[in-house]
């Protein structure tokens, strides 16, 4: 156990990031909140998975909504907070620490803030190893945790519960409609845990990979040095191409950012013609019409240059670009989690996964 | 205070329907289970305003939803009594007795079998004296109560707790996209009132009068009466128009049961031709052209021969009607009242109100 610290805080920004294969929100603004807190003096202990206590009691936390939205409505700061003590008092029984639905973008840096007001400790490790659209896509969820009771709380004040649902997925689609109701974005925070449950479910060391990750991204800069090989090397990544974005589509759909672009190749790659497919993350790498890289495996795609992650509201018509695959972790490999995050539920026909590491 | 009768349900049936105004749903399903639930024993207790006590804990129950899809989509029994334990729980006060919410169709006898159920009685009024769309419309929330804490549980088992919302606009945007996503009906349950408050602004009598109503059709109709006539002077309303719908358009847009139908005179009336415009229940009947009714006050749509009322999802081309008017209690004609009731309310831009007595 230790205590997050500036350097920390501004390296995950950029690791979760990557992490984030194209959602989890913008982390500019919990990125300055985190750093705005430790200054002030928060402490917030990160919490490996060995320490953490079998009976401990541990909430899962999270932003909700389409990542685009979070950029023009800001948060009001403490929507996961109110969200935390509706479930507390719903279940009758306080955090202990706390930890990430996912360590994508925003959601990796949101559970800090959520961690430093309730005067908790944070988990190191997440429900996703990467970031996942839907509510009940966290290896919490796909390993037999009822996401319920949970609750969801908007800027504005306004908390639903969810008291009984029939099942994870009618849960999601309850959430989307008052989140679509909220404005697009709302915190949320679902059914306690044992610690004992997350030491064998959560994908583990998440916070301080995506850390480490951004120390790397960081420092490569700093050495004016390609930043890809590097991030490749740490997370056992392939560089899937370069090459420039030559079109672009995106809509709010459902609740959701969802959209495709296409890369025109460049240098080594000149020639090949790539699409990703997203909904809100990365969901489809296809290289001249053949698919290559799916869900659950990440689909990043950084800037050229500088190797920080391009989230799917900030990609731009002629943007310069790598495109990288990072393997998921195992516990997103097995049957009954391809089933809620592979392919097939994305509705991507007759695309099959196949694991590029 | 009295026990209600099997001849009292039959009669409220018939007099709910009229005071739904096109809408509260069929109450078919309903009354068959009231009876049953009377032959089988049950007493359910009428308690008439004056009787109510001061520091009685009451809550609203009512069905919420599209009247049209509880046809196909039978409810499951118990969706009210859910909603009332999850909101009893919420505020940690068990129920003295119930209100319904709207006394327009189903709504007027679902509450009836959710106080059996409790084992408790139901206040002799409602909070509309009509029904009316959406969950901000009762005198409940127009004098200042909140709605939340509030519930709605499904027929599946999925029940949602607002804990807080901003307003009631918004309490009714989250419930109506929660019901949405429930198949397109729920029970709900809005946050306990005191007794004083009820006797002050509950519509007085509703259930009684109901009952009345539906009294005076059936025995015109064992008459060979016209009943037209005579509901128009029990509830001092006016004979608008006897013809035929030649014209009729419906749909299912936001979770209500929109549309319009046109009518054309027939009789005294011959050369009239009126259009009716509905959300869930009857909004405005213009003559020629020229607004001549509109919410609050009801329009009541009946069959030309039996008198009974034909509900919006029951409307058929080249059925012979009668159309009414009833004045709608003086408690939704406050400046306050028109605001959330009236007109505006429903966007029937350019129309004002104009009370018909």
């Amino acid at each position: 156990m230790r205590d997050l610290t500036r350097d920390d805080i501004e390296a995950l920004a950029i690791g979760a990031a990557i992490f984030g294969t194209g959602g989890g929100g913008d982390p500019y603004i919990d990125t300055l909140r985190c750093l705005e807190m430790i200054d002030g003096g928060a402490r917030i202990p990160l919490i490996e998975l060995a320490e953490l206590e079998d009976e401990a009691c541990v909430y899962s936390v999270g932003g909700v909504g389409a990542p685009g939205v979070s950029i023009e409505k800001l948060e009001q700061g403490e929507e996961n907070l109110r969200a935390l003590h509706a479930v507390e008092r719903e279940v009758g029984r306080r955090a202990d620490c706390l930890i990430a639905g996912e360590i994508g973008g925003a959601n990796a840096l949101g559970p800090i803030i959520t961690a430093a007001q309730a005067g908790i400790g944070l988990v190191d490790g997440d429900g996703m190893g990467r970031a996942f659209p839907e509510m009940q896509m966290t290896t919490f969820s796909i390993y037999g945790q009822s996401s319920v009771p949970a609750a969801i709380a908007d800027d504005k004040g306004n908390v639903v519960v969810f008291r009984n649902v029939v099942d994870e997925l009618t849960f999601e689609r309850l959430t989307r409609a008052c989140v679509v109701e909220m404005g697009g974005t709302a915190g949320s925070v679902t059914a306690p845990m044992t610690g004992r449950y997350v030491k064998r479910v959560a994908v583990p060391a998440t916070v301080s990979r995506a850390i480490s990750l951004g120390r790397i991204v960081l420092e490569a800069n700093l050495r004016h040095e390609d930043p890809v090989p590097l991030i490749c090397r740490a997370e056992r990544g392939t560089h899937l191409l370069d090459g420039k974005i030559v079109d672009l589509q995106r809509s709010f759909r459902g609740g959701f950012a969802v959209g495709e672009i296409v890369i025109e190749g460049s240098g080594v790659h000149k020639g090949d013609r790539a699409r990703i497919l997203f909904q809100n993350e990365f969901l489809l790498f296809s290289r001249n019409d053949a698919p290559e890289v799916t869900v659950p495996d990440l689909i990043v795609v950084v800037d050229i240059d500088s190797g920080h992650a391009i989230a799917t509201e900030s990609l731009r018509f002629g943007q310069r670009v790598a495109v990288l695959s990072l393997p998921c972790d195992p516990l997103l490999r097995s049957p009954e989690a391809l089933a809620v995050v592979g392919p097939a539920a994305f509705r991507l026909a007759g695309v099959e996964y196949r694991p590029t590491v």
